[in-house]
């Protein structure tokens, strides 16, 4: 006697479902139950999504972030911009929470990752040639520096510094302090060091 | 000046994912990501299942367990399964927690869901009547029913005991007790009761 068992179909939706991020045997599980209940329209909507994700979703060739295949990003190709500001940042999904919080007005720069010998990644593996012919096609730009602030954003942050600043523009990076709605009582000893080595008169 | 955005066909899979039960905004947008980072291979699989399961995955007419659409169940078509047992359940989920305990070999019956007059399902809204013609044609099987102990499940129990004793068959139900592992201090006062009624002889 075999074991009764969901149909194969079924199984080999399971299986490709638990193979997303964050979705476990269960998960997936209750997943496929769900898209076979919702019917036809359902799956066909989402197969849909994901192919045509797949086919038109590219990089920006200007600035690395998200765009339709081929094209510049939105941000590039907006003539509101202001293009004297260039926005650098680790990855394109740093780009939104930027954007979200309403203040930036400029265009943006993706490295595509810092700088971290230990992993193999140097800077001729990061989208810094491309930064250094856009800062130096906009004389006397300001270049705001929003890598992280771990050792490597840290040590990519001071080499763009030395690479940058030769090309008469000016260097920025994002204030480290205590983040907003915190407590002291929940800031480690290094967040409290730059919030006071950064402190402001009021 | 346009807030900086995913490009369209990004955020239509976005919301596409977001659609499924237990996924969030930002787990829609991991996600994504993920799909995007992979590549073309991982969406088109993804793609091919869902239109697959939904293609092939229907209900075994015999018993309403998932099944290779149009065709029997692998139960109800195995030669080596006891015929003379049939194990009543309320959904086709069910069904696998039973065969994973490994000591039933009969077959399955599902109902759709369980009696419950507040939401309008009445015993005409499941599959008693074909429950009822599968056990008068094995006449001195025995049904067990594994519906669930809450108030809905033993309506359910008491009116399918009422309709099949007399149709020449056992009926039996799933024991009520303690939870396997589970201390006497996590026990809630019904599970308990029905513990102490149920109590055996060692």
């Amino acid at each position: 006697m075999k074991a009764q068992d969901y149909p194969s179909a079924l199984q080999g939706l399971i299986g490709q479902l638990k193979r997303m991020p964050g979705i476990g045997s269960r998960g997936a599980e209750r997943l496929a139950l769900w898209f076979l209940q919702q019917g036809r329209n359902e799956s066909a909507t989402l197969a849909h999504a994901l192919l045509l994700a797949n086919e038109e979703v590219g990089y920006c060739p200007d600035c690395g972030f998200f765009s339709h295949r081929g094209h510049s990003c939105s941000a590039c190709t907006d003539p509101e911009r202001d293009a004297r500001q260039i926005c650098v940042v680790e990855q394109p999904t740093d780009v939104l929470p930027i954007e979200r919080c309403g203040l930036y007005r400029g265009l943006y720069h993706c490295l595509g990752g810092k700088i971290s010998p230990l992993d193999g990644i140097m800077p001729e593996d990061l989208a810094v040639k491309k930064l250094i012919a856009r800062v130096s096609e906009r004389q006397g730009c300001e270049v705001i520096l929003a890598v992280g602030s771990d050792v490597e954003g840290e040590a990519t942050a001071l080499y763009l510094r030395g690479e940058l600043l030769p090309l008469n523009c000016r260097v920025s990076r994002l204030a480290q302090g205590m983040p907003a709605g915190a407590g002291l009582g929940h800031a480690d000893t290094v967040t409290l060091m730059r919030a006071l080595e950064g402190r402001q008169l009021i």
